[in-house]
Formats: C-alpha cells, structure tokens, sequence
C-alpha cells in the first residue's frame, strides 16, 4: 500500500488531472464506483485500477477490484490520504482507473445511412461537454467532433458529466474545414443551431446521416460556418435570454431528431431514469 | 477606491460567495457586465453596485455605473485586487452587483391558467439549477419550486448559469406535502419525471396548469413521490445510460410542453440564438 503523496506512480495519477499530462501520455483518470465499473463492463482500455481500500463503502466495489485482481489487471493500493491527493469528487469512493484514450481519424468514419453525429465548435465548459456526450449516447448518437480549440473531453468534471457515455461515444477532433469537407463527402447533412434562423427546429425534416453543429456557449455559429450549413435552425424563447445553456439547447435538438427518425438501426429502445 | 482586501464592505461582498451570509443577509452576489446590466435593466432590488474601474474594458460597463451613479445607486469602487477577492469568474469583468433575494410564498402563489411550473426536489448541482433557470424562462414558465434540501438558487454558479432567469423567475422553497397540497388545491397537475413511467413524455398530452416535477441528479424521485403525481413520464432512451443530465432532461420534457401548448398567454415567440 503506497502511502506517500510523492511516490512517483501516485504522483502519475495525479498528473492526470492536468491536460498538459493527459496529453503527453494519451491517458485519463475515471474516478468512482459507476465509472470504473462502466469503464471494466464496456472494455474501455483501463490501463490500471486504483483502490484506497480503506476508503471503500460498498461490496460491488471490492468484488469489482478482486475481479480486476484475477484477470491480471494492475491495481495500485494507495491510502486515503494519497487518494484524496488526485480526488475530484466531492466523496471519495476510493476508486479510480486509468484509461487510455480513444480518438477516431475523421478519415475513417464512414457514417452509416442511419447515424448521427454531434459537432461542437470550440465548446468551453468540460461540464457541458460530457452531458453533451450523456445525451450523444442517449439517442444512439454515433459520437462527438469537436472542432477547434475545444475543452478536454477527458477533463475529469467532462469523463464526470458523461457518466460513462466517454466510454461509448466516439470522440473526433477535426477543424472546421475537414469536418464540412468530410460530411460533403459523405453526404452528411450539417444542420446548424442559430438564433436567427429562420426554421424551428420541429419544423426541420431531419436525415440520417446528419451532423448537429452546435457553436460555442459565448459566440455561437459565426456568419461563414452558418453558411456552410446545409440547413439552419433555431430554438424558439420567450423570455429574457436569448439563448439556452449548451447542452441543453444540443440535447432539445437531438431529442427532437430522435422522435422524428427513431432509434438508429441496431439500438432498441431502453427506457430509463429521466 | 478602497484598496485593502480587510476593509469591512469588502469582507461582507466577500462573504457572499458563501450560502451562510447569503441566508443571513437575504442578499446575494451577481458578478459580469452582462448579469448587472440585466438586473438593473429588469428592476432587480439590487443594492449596491461594485466596480474595479481598472477592470473595466467596455464603455457599455462605463455607461452602466455612471447611470447607476447618477440614479443615486450606491457605489463600492475598488482596486482590481480586491475584485479579484471575491470574483467567481475565470476573467474577471470588474463588475458586480449586490442584489436582494426574493422568494415567493407558495401560499400566494395563484397559478394562473396558463401558467407552467417547474419543482425540483432536491437538486444538488448549481450549475444544473441555473440552466434550468434558464430553461424555465425561455419557455415563459412562471418559475421554480424548490422542494427539500435543495441547492441554493443564489450560489454564484447558479446565478450565472441561469443567465439572469434568476431575476425574473419566481423562487419558491417549499416542502413536498406543501406542495402537492398546494397544487391539488389550484388545480395545478403534478406531472412527474421517472424511468419506470409507462408513459413516453411526448405522448402525455399536457394541460395548463402544470407544475414539471423532476428528482434529484443522484436519486430521482421515490416511490411515495411518484404516486403523488398525476401523470408520469419517461424519456426514451437507447445508449448504455439510464438517465440524463437534469438540466437536460428537466429541458427536453418542457420544451415538449411548450411545443404542445405554445407560449403561455401574454408572452410572445421571440426568437433567440440556439
């Protein structure tokens, strides 16, 4: 049991929740229970588990690391002190993984007649970002560009908010430029969320493939990426703001595309918690 | 210009970042350019304006505290270090307002006929809690009912992600016998989000007045809750999540009302940025 915040293995851990670390080594940190329990359930390439055993409330979670244990997966037994040193939950579950992250080339999705995509420009809050991905996976959403200068999908508060769903979704980093050049390519409608649109969104005739193009929560869709849209919506509001916070304003959208056109081929309908 | 981060105006700004001088004060802390010049603009009881001129980079901001000045408001003008004392923001703007909270007795709460409701039992997140602020004004709801132990509307987070809804929703705390007491009495329906509901959300066919009941991020609703209602609904879901961010989930079931119900009488569509 490592017991020492300097021990250079928990020093590692602790590295990764900083970006410039996560994106030296093309790792991430999912903290808690349900996450590393998802992360080991889904195959998500988990690099390592982390248990502050002492800490551990909850026989899921130590069958969970015995599990781990006998399928020779490398487990780091820390105290709670050192756990705490790289905890961003405001309860400390005492468990954590390391995972490795995923990224697809643009190149290589070939979006399948029936799939849905999400693209953010520039988005900024790691918390929108990941209940983005929740809702992304909720509809049977095939994943997330992102294009520009985005916040970290593997921030800890984004892998938080996702509740699993960075697990599943597949994350793309393109610029604008590639993304619009690749949907043209592959006949992938781009449809655009803009306040002065002049189409609301339940009145759009949404198909698949399609990308939902989102802008960023301080600037939306400039004039130039609002042209290159195939299409254009808009959310109507009749109060004082004039716009809605990001992920809800995705997710009203993408529920409104997944009433019209059902589930992607392949996905049955579940239903759960609201 | 008070320069010292020990001055006593500046200790009680301060304070107000914290839920216990915002209970014993009434008062709370609305921080940007934009926020201050939505409170005033709406006529917010805000009683003090703060400014760190040095901060200051737009003459919408200069306009702003000169107006203040001469309309005889108040003014704490402060070094850009004392600003940074209490400042929540990543960039402070130098501006601030002190504001008073209002809350609304349920009891004289009268819903009218066309009036939209959204209660929260207990939600945690204060970012969560001020999109659906947002939300809530967006779609012309009258405001939100806050059931149990509930995070505080007030919370610099909430404040700004409601994006200035908190100055115009109504703010009600309650306990939950109180209030399906009260909306049986104004015969207000209690439609009531759960993932057991047989009933997909966009089938129910809502009626004014309604209040939305959603659960908390971490339990939803229990049973008890959900039998007080009288409807209740789901949202489909297809992904490996069972459930969606509140915000969002709080988002998609009253939009889906708003689009079945239109905007309540005496609000107009405007339409905004997405």
């Amino acid at each position: 049991m490592i017991a020492s915040r300097h021990n250079p293995a928990v020093r590692r851990v602790r590295a990764l929740t900083h970006k410039r670390a996560r994106d030296q080594t093309g790792l991430y940190l999912a903290e808690g229970i349900r996450l590393v329990a998802q992360a080991l359930a889904v195959g998500a390439p988990v690099q390592e588990v982390i248990v502050a055993p002492e800490l551990l409330r909850s026989d899921f979670a130590r069958t969970l690391v015995e599990r781990s244990q006998t399928a020779g997966m490398p487990i780091l037994i820390v105290t709670p002190d050192v756990f705490l040193s790289f905890s961003v939950r405001e309860r400390a579950q005492g468990l954590a993984a390391i995972v490795r992250q995923r990224w697809a080339g643009l190149a290589e999705m070939r979006p399948q007649r029936d799939a849905r995509w999400v693209a953010l420009w520039e988005p900024q809050d790691p918390g929108n970002l990941g209940a983005i991905l929740r809702t992304s996976d909720a509809v049977g959403a095939s994943g997330v560009i992102l294009l520009g200068a985005s916040t970290d999908p593997h921030d800890p508060t984004a892998v938080r908010a996702s509740m699993g769903a960075i697990f599943s979704q597949r994350l793309v980093r393109a610029s604008f430029a590639e993304f619009t050049r690749w949907a043209s390519e592959q006949g992938c409608a781009v449809v655009g969320a803009a306040g002065g649109a002049a189409m609301d969104y339940r009145t759009y005739h949404y198909t698949a493939p399609f990308a939902l193009l989102m802008g960023s929560e301080q600037h939306g869709l400039t004039a130039e990426q609002q042209a290159a849209c195939d299409a254009l919506v808009r959310i109507p509001m009749v109060g004082g703001s004039d716009s809605l916070n990001l992920a809800v304003a995705t997710s009203v959208i993408l529920y409104e595309a997944f009433n019209q056109l059902g589930a992607p081929v392949g996905r049955q309908h579940e239903f759960a918690r609201a």
